[in-house]
């Protein structure tokens, strides 16, 4: 699939918008706010503020999965745009300026009411795995409105978060946002998220896998769970005809790209010490994406995919934390 | 200097609260904010704003120089409060979190009006290097009547930051504390802060030094500054009648401990890559105080203090991130 050209943007992500708190935390300490270990839960705000209270000391890190995308995207050295909604606090000025200082275009107003700008909270076990608790915050207040057209017209691929479906009216700026991109001839890519998101929204998933996502992201559990299967393998047969591309993410297995009658099977980059898995899916993304817009073949993709991957999991947070940009070539 | 006992707590920490913002940042881009590298500068809400824009991607970690030094204490195992002021706003939630969260006592109420919590900008650059851009922010608003008599009364040490000097409600803060420790049969301890910190208020730390301190703690340039020498041994000559004990640390040096006749010169503890040198001294300080609180010899506490900064100037950050209860023993 080789580049479409046109467009001076490379990538426009859309997602909800949030602050990472950061803390390792025992398995046991997991174990006891009786929640599903590598997962994401949403929490409404005297949850988030209660399980806050009783994690350890944290670090705050602009987080948000499509925006952790969009820089990664930026820092391969493509040109990327980020629209998502926080409120006019602190946390909402540390997200922004985060996005703007990688170099990701961010133009999205503030909302000057309402909750405030959303927190992922997120446990790292000493195995490296995270564990996230979402409040969402102000990225309830996503609209069809802060869809700006002219920009989503101006990308080669639009980028989407399936997270975007938890809140109403940000689900219907996801419509709004695949139906521009297609009248202006750009491709759209999804991420199924977390296969809870999946099972949350699975009509709506598979219906848009079938009819509106040019290029599809998801781990092996997303996969399984859209199509309701126990299997990887069967998962991949019936992804294959519904999507142009399918990028199926297997953790340290590697990833598997399927097109048609094209199939590529690509092992994970190694890594020595795996630190925090948080970002793996979102750097994998940023990685291929980038490899599409510059009409690299898909095989480089996802290598490309699992190189940025494996920087992201080498330290604590969700963004690249050196540039990816020399991992090309 | 054996334990004085009678305290249910080990020390109290008196500070400017602060959230640092840390980015790591190129020589050529702290050259082009005309300050000088590994110090502290103070600076107004728009200058930090301004900074702040100009500044690369960040995150937010909870600091201040004596608050770090009360994580400190707890991480030991010590008993540990600390006093100092945050506004009712998100990064003061933050900072009240991160401190609770480390098992240190925190009850100064936030200021629920006027600037900010206050925060520091902090470029790291490749030498590891620290140079710090300090908005005080709701620091300001500290004063005596945060500083609680029966609080101070119950603590064997108190420990005062010399950047307390900087905001002036604080700065009386400082001297009310001392006076009540003393009343009350403790230890008042001080740290110079920041050679410049030391110049803007010579005067008054030279009388605090020759008359209300029992334990100081400086760094080269900071007690040269003190004493306006520029040999390091002219400066120890000179403090060793002035206080009951000095802990003079200097960086890959070592440090140096008088009190009286007894002289104590302890190497650093080795690090194999020194990352960050942000809480170096504050951390000295910790492993040293609880020493001290624990009975402990001079020279035992200096080889405490070294750990303690090793283990800090390991990673990004100025709180350690393994418990340093480990290192005793």
């Amino acid at each position: 699939m080789a580049s479409r050209g046109g467009g001076d943007l490379d990538v426009v992500g859309i997602g909800n918008a949030l602050v990472d708190v950061l803390s390792h935390a025992s398995e046991e300490f997991v174990q006891s706010q009786e929640v599903v270990k590598g997962t994401m839960q949403l929490v409404d705000e005297p949850r988030a503020r209660a399980l806050y209270e009783a994690m350890g000391p944290a670090i705050e890190v602009s987080g948000g999965s499509a925006a952790n995308t969009m820089v990664g995207v930026a820092s391969f050295g493509g040109r990327a745009h980020y629209v998502g909604k926080v409120r006019d606090d602190q946390l909402g000025e540390v997200f922004a300026h985060d996005l703007r200082a990688t170099g990701v275009g961010y133009t999205t107003p503030a909302a000057v009411s309402g909750p405030s700008t959303g927190r992922c909270l997120i446990l790292i076990t000493p195995d490296a795995q995270r564990t996230m608790h979402t409040f969402l915050g102000a990225s309830v207040h996503l609209g069809p409105r802060d869809v700006d057209a002219a920009l989503i017209g101006r990308a080669k691929y639009l980028y989407l978060e399936g997270y975007l479906f938890d809140p109403p009216a940000a689900q219907e700026a996801f419509r709004v946002a695949a139906d521009i991109a297609h009248a202006a001839g750009r491709k759209v890519s999804l991420t199924l998220s977390d296969p809870f998101c999946v099972t949350r929204h699975r009509a709506a998933f598979l219906d848009l896998v079938e009819g509106h996502v040019d290029v599809l992201f998801a781990n092996e559990a997303e996969i399984c769970a859209l199509y309701q299967v126990s299997d990887f393998d069967a998962a991949l047969q019936r992804v294959r005809g519904h999507c142009e591309v399918a990028a199926l993410t297997r953790s340290e297995r590697g990833s598997v790209v399927v097109s048609g009658d094209e199939v590529h099977v690509v092992d994970a980059h190694p890594v020595d010490v795996v630190v925090d898995t948080t970002g793996a899916g979102d750097l994998y993304a940023a990685g291929f994406l980038f490899g599409l817009s510059r009409g690299l073949d898909l095989a480089t993709c996802a290598r490309l995919g699992s190189r940025a991957a494996a920087e992201v999991i080498s330290h604590v947070g969700a963004r690249p934390t050196s540039p990816l940009a020399q991992l090309v070539g």
